[in-house]
């Protein structure tokens, strides 16, 4: 039995002082999603296959963590040699955990659409599960923070999501966020001028990993996919462009006057940009990214990445329009957008920066030292009345050596330790010593009561 | 694609109304578990399989949700007609997900043994998964908030998870709630009078399901499980036993009287159950109940097991100490104590009783209503300023007919609703209506501010 225990690689435990940093975090994006009128959510963990296959492309269907089904579920599947793992996987699951928060949420809004009044502002915090290989930053489980505006095609939407992030990350400390943005409406009308419209996807998957495998790379799975060389070199311009937002947008919007959709993409991005340029943002520097292509097959308008300029983490947030997301569940025309905040990168961000404040959290008020059973009963009594105030107070449970115990306070950063010992018992004068200048007083209870002492 | 989505069995969505009122139990809780000095930590979703096998009894292990490898699995796997659900289930799987926090938090104890500083209060509040049979108040996902006190035998732990409990349930308006206590030394002790020593496990497991099958239920069990009938006539005082919890103890006392074990028993509780006495309790009732068993294998001592007089709900809580849960682990002597509170159906009695709080969550301050392209733009730049003053405000985002606008804000419960017209916008003086009273007047950006706003 007495193996060394470990947990799944790709996930974490919390221990308190990093679930104290953790809750400082989530308390800041609570805050400002309320400010923005945004209501929480929540979804099950599991969601039934067949809700999330599909929609996060191949490489994304993979990365599903699926459920073994309960009882004998052997007796009903039938095992042959043609058998692959995916067709047995099909056969013995039935559920699977959630991959991110937005198909769920799509879900949600359909199942819902009765009781919903539109456009629904719904913001949702819970973990998501990826069978991702593991590395800094990148987790098999971890949190997403998400925004949507649901039920309205208007860019305010978008323009507002932008201003989200800034008051997030303004609101943690950081500086130099860089918020990339393109339209996919863009990316659709440059894949008409340069004459492979009907590669659109294939397109937009090739441009996703630019990060990741760089332009030469990026050209040669183009090519690969069937990209005449004549449209690469009339797509080339794309990966050299520099300026500022408006002077790039402008560039491209020549580039694509005679497509609809892309003028269309150009004025959608422009409406955002000018917008934001006009209401300032404090920590945030927009930029038009027209590689910005973003996996997700659901996205069809605005696409948005977030990166903090000042540490080397990846994206800490993304998001972007979807017309048609709830189709998928049976419920057509509602166009939605959402955003992303990718906590457990935004903490890694924070603790590399060091912007996570001293003091996380408030520190004890009162450790009892436990002197013996008559002493320590006596103690109960005084601590009851402490926390009935709501004063965060402790008795040690046990008659343990006065060293151990002042360990023990120290340790847990009590800010005054009680002393009631048998004189203390007959007198009721306690003794109470400060823990920052280890300074003592004699006192009676109801003065102790009376010390500034904070309450939660 | 399009057909209805569900959600799997026994797992719920949970919508703004709903979550705002979650929200207040989990603040009820995470307040008095603060203000007792736990500290919160947190455990992933999966654990490694041989974590939780062999735990919680065969029954237990049965519901477990296990989780399909990653990859082509099926290739590592050999199957023949020998194989079973359960043995295949071995060579696909190697995660599960959790099936309580006890088990998780000892194997986090093992793992992190150096930086802990014992006795170390921990508090977890996150959800489990158990493919149970669903049915009210029984989920196959629901929420665990768990306190545990590890690293001491002190009683005076057991005297603060029963304090803990009185605390949270009064602050959540709950009224008559019985805490059920035994002892396993208790139950070891019977065994060992009615000379069926051996049968310990046997009799708890038929003692635990005495709430659902009944005391004639229980004895065949017991006959079956090869009790004699001469035991079990030994035994029969137990499901009829009366009285204040002291005057059973004391009956027990002296049945007991030759069994060191259960005579320690006997001790434990009454030193518990007489300090608790002394303290009073403000919502608790402490009753003594013989037959209160506990399925779970590592029970060692004191059992506890909670229900609320006033509603048909089950147990909405329950614990207890072992003393050697962490040797499943490679680490022994160190003893804890803890107590789990059964959020979801803590929610169904306060749903029941009608104790949640009229307002769970204050109403959103204002909504500007949208006349169009040009006005939603000034209005952006006020909305700018409310919000960074952290007040709860939005902007409708499309110029739809006002009558949708005005019934947006009243469905979302807006206090203000605020008209930015064509005039409004030349002469800056905004028309502000009140959402309670119908009423309407005409002021400034500035007045608008200084009425009484809350912030967040």
């Amino acid at each position: 039995m007495a193996k060394s225990p470990s947990i799944p690689k790709g996930t974490r435990d919390f221990s308190p002082t990093e679930m104290r940093k953790r809750s400082y975090v989530f308390s800041k994006i609570r805050e400002a999603f309320e400010k923005y009128g945004f209501e929480e959510i929540s979804t099950p963990a599991m969601e039934n296959i067949d809700t999330l296959t599909g929609k996060y492309g191949d490489e994304g269907d993979q990365l599903i963590f699926k459920v073994i089904n309960s009882g004998d579920y052997l007796s009903k599947a039938s095992i042959d040699s043609s058998t692959t793992s995916k067709s047995l996987s099909n056969q013995i699951s039935e559920k699977a955990l959630r991959y991110d928060l937005t198909i769920p949420f799509a879900r949600y809004v359909v199942q819902n659409r009765n009781d919903i009044t539109f456009p629904f502002r719904r913001c949702q915090i819970q973990n998501v599960w990826r069978a991702d290989r593991p590395q800094k930053g990148r987790f098999r489980e971890f949190y997403q923070c998400d925004a949507d505006i649901i039920g309205t095609d208007s860019l305010i939407a978008e323009i507002e999501l932008i201003q989200l992030y800034d008051d997030v990350f303004e609101s943690l400390g950081l500086k130099n966020i860089t918020v990339k943005v393109n339209n996919r409406k863009i990316l659709s009308g440059l894949t008409e001028v340069i004459g492979e419209s009907d590669k659109f996807r294939e397109i937009t998957i090739a441009l996703d990993k630019l990060d990741k495998i760089g332009v030469d790379k990026v050209k040669i799975e183009l090519l690969a996919k069937g990209i005449s060389q004549e449209a690469l070199q009339k797509l080339d311009f794309i990966f050299s462009m520099e300026g500022q937002a408006i002077e790039k947008l402008n560039q491209l919007k020549a580039v694509l006057v005679d497509s609809k959709v892309g003028s269309e993409g150009i004025n959608e991005l422009s409406y955002i940009i000018e917008n934001l340029g006009d209401l300032g943002t404090k920590v945030v520097n927009l930029d038009f990214d027209v590689t910005l292509a973003r996996g997700l097959d659901y996205y069809t308008g605005a696409i948005i990445e977030v990166i903090s300029d000042d540490v080397q983490i990846g994206s800490i947030g993304g998001g972007g329009r979807y017309d048609d997301l709830t189709a998928n569940f049976g419920l057509s025309g509602i166009s939605g957008v959402g955003v992303s905040f990718g906590f457990d990168r935004i903490c890694i961000a924070l603790e590399e920066l060091s912007l996570f404040p001293q003091n996380t959290s408030q520190n004890p008020e009162l450790l009892f030292v436990n002197f013996g059973d008559k002493e320590s009963k006596y103690c109960l009594k005084l601590l009851k009345q402490l926390r009935d105030e709501g004063i965060k107070s402790e008795l040690y449970p046990k008659a343990d050596k006065l060293k151990k115990q002042m360990q023990y306070a120290n340790k847990k950063g009590f800010k005054k330790v009680v002393l009631v010992g048998e004189s203390e018992l007959k007198s009721k004068i306690l003794t109470v010593k400060n823990m920052f200048d280890g300074s003592q007083k004699n006192m009676t209870f109801e003065e102790l009561k009376t010390l500034k002492i904070k309450k939660l």
